[in-house]
């Protein structure tokens, strides 16, 4: 019975990594539409939406059976509620990932210009957020996940540069803000995905310490 | 024993309430403050955000108590899982509370022009969104929940109403460039609230009908 409700939690934590693997692949394919204005990857992207809801939908599902049939306590419980927790921000990465395809697609109307942020670093940062949260829950390393937390504020300070330069460049060159504007909102959706990471980086560290770390609660406490 | 379990349900429901009066509160008086420039309700909707987050972490940990010690069922399960959800939703919605209130903040340094999107309305329809999620999670009435998800596309279309006329201002008066892209984000941020009460909404559902409705669920399967 132990033996089966292992393999059990093992199985759903297999399932939330293929979930996380098609939402990395979204938000990267996502941004090389960005680099590149290759709207067939757009395309790509829109179209993985649907599995992606379907995934979380059935993760969903199987940690609620989980819970209903095996009443697991301490640690177990922490960590079927961890992938219930770390399920929807996944999807909401690869939310993100569509806002980004369809700013790219709107942008396929004006000239490709050159606006003063640097979106490959910063989806690299945030998409480097994302990986390492993932590496802290595969191993049940907290300290690893609480390296992911220092990374956040890198990638606000970022998106903060961002609305200043293309505030300027718009005030400067008016004719370039459908592009500046495109940028802006993709910076911030880029921001998101770092929150994103964040929150999971916080319920690998629940999981495995018992402890909740979010908003700075054991500093406070 | 069972008694006891129910006022311990009751209990948790009483407390979300409370966590989701702050959190109403704080996007009412944020979006006042965009109207009125008054910078002492900014200050008051900062000051809110650490009570708000201590309490998300004790609903959570007495949602989680209930789990580990009572091992719910069926219904009583969904609805604990149900309040987690609801709970980390109420959250993100006083994150963008604060949002706006550092939006305005940021445009104290600028002429209080007229830019044209209708902050107000936007504000009123989606806070009309968290109330009637709220309140159908209160009676437990998924056809009232039901009905919000309806709102959703009306606060989506304002939206990106918004974002097209503001593009078109800042092209024919660049000078209001600050003005229009804090409306533009303040717009967005307002826009997230609608997304969060639509998930609440949802929650609200699972609970009471044991039907995931996320993403068309129903109607795809």
């Amino acid at each position: 019975m132990r033996i089966k409700f292992q393999q059990n939690l093992d199985e759903l934590k297999e399932r939330l990594l293929v979930m996380a693997g098609l939402v990395e692949q979204a938000i990267q394919r996502a941004t090389e539409s960005y680099s590149t204005r290759d709207l067939g990857l757009c395309e790509m992207v829109l179209r993985s939406e649907p599995a992606i809801n379907r995934m979380e939908r059935e993760i969903d599902q199987a940690a609620l059976d989980l819970l209903a049939m095996e009443q697991p306590m301490a640690v177990d419980l922490r960590f079927i509620i961890a992938v219930i927790r770390i399920n929807a921000d996944l999807e909401r990465v690869g939310d993100q990932a569509v806002n980004i395809a369809q700013r790219v697609q709107d942008l396929g109307m004006f000239a490709n210009v050159d606006v003063p942020v640097d979106i490959p670093k910063l989806a690299s940062l945030s998409s480097a957020m994302v990986r390492k949260a993932l590496q802290a829950f595969i191993e049940g390393d907290a300290d690893m996940a609480q390296a992911v937390l220092a990374l956040d504020d890198q990638v606000d300070e970022m998106n903060s540069a961002a609305f200043r330069s293309l505030s300027s460049l718009i005030g400067e060159r008016p004719e370039m803000t459908p592009q500046a504007l495109n940028a802006l909102i993709i910076s911030r959706n880029l921001e998101r995905v770092g929150d994103h990471a964040t929150n999971i980086a916080e319920d690998v560290i629940f999981w495995v310490r018992g402890a909740d770390v979010r908003h700075g609660a054991i500093a406070e406490e």
